[in-house]
């Protein structure tokens, strides 16, 4: 089976966006010349897996961050949300953790980038989560989407590493055990 | 005015403690021989300020932690709850933050120690949280009592310093700003 990969920011009381998902609080951060790692991580990772709300975040950039195949998994999305020049790049899915992963496990995927509080939580669960890795933003906005929800069980974390920045933000790498 | 200081350990998924209040999932970690400061922390303070669940939670254990006035916050807690063997050390008091910090200050206090969710949020929110130590606890548990809680407004941290212990414990030490 392929294994799951996170990389989110989260503020230090456990939000990766507000309500409204938007992320000003962290765009607000002076994290210039500073560097998170994100093309090191982008390079090992085969597939981005992420749920409709990550969708409509990274539509609203200017740029399309990602070099490789994106799915999107989402009920209410259909082919006409998809912007036509991204057609060869996203592909929508309605399919759930078990069955997604068994299928790109056939198309010979290894390393899948899972993104977005919702889809995190829901690989998760399904114990398709290999390692995570946490950019703790200095700041505490009170309310907003979590990143980590309900679980069934406690689940261990291995500690893989801390990297702080001049920014004031610590990367925190973890693997699930 | 005396500064109110913050030390709580808290899972990744922002967590104190279960819904019941138990910490095992604290107690499991491996951390023997790791000083996480707190004799440190506990000398530059001169009173202890937490809520009744903390004060619950501390009256179980073997041992009084506290070699410090210790003010119970508590609008049901009466005299006959505190331990004759602790009459001397603890206080019970219904003040509001304002009142007891002014009522603190008259008495010559400077460095308050804030213990305990409720009360930290009450007083994060009432300005009087300088400085707070968060021991990260590379845990999930899916739900319990969060150490932060609403906000009227951002609020903006620095970062002291961050230090990785052996155990996969990491302290981060924030600055209110």
């Amino acid at each position: 089976m392929p294994t799951g990969h996170v990389m989110m920011a989260m503020t230090l009381d456990g939000f990766v966006a507000r309500k409204d998902h938007t992320i000003d609080w962290l765009m607000k951060q002076e994290t210039q010349g500073e560097d998170y790692g994100f093309e090191e991580f982008m390079s090992g990772i085969d597939v981005i897996v992420m749920g409709s709300g990550s969708f409509r975040t990274v539509l609203g950039f200017n740029e399309w961050a990602y070099n490789k195949p994106v799915i999107v998994l989402s009920r209410s999305l259909n082919d006409s949300d998809v912007p036509e020049h991204l057609k060869d790049k996203v592909k929508l899915s309605r399919l759930d953790p078990d069955t997604l992963m068994s299928e790109l496990s056939r198309q010979g995927i290894n390393r899948v980038y899972v993104d977005g509080a919702a889809v995190v939580q829901t690989f998760l669960r399904a114990g398709y989560i290999e390692d995570m890795k946490v950019t703790l933003i200095p700041i505490l906005i009170g309310s907003g989407i979590r990143l980590f929800g309900d679980l069934d069980k406690d689940m261990d974390l291995r500690l893989d590493g801390v990297r702080e920045f001049k920014s004031g933000l610590v990367d925190l790498r973890y693997r699930v055990i």
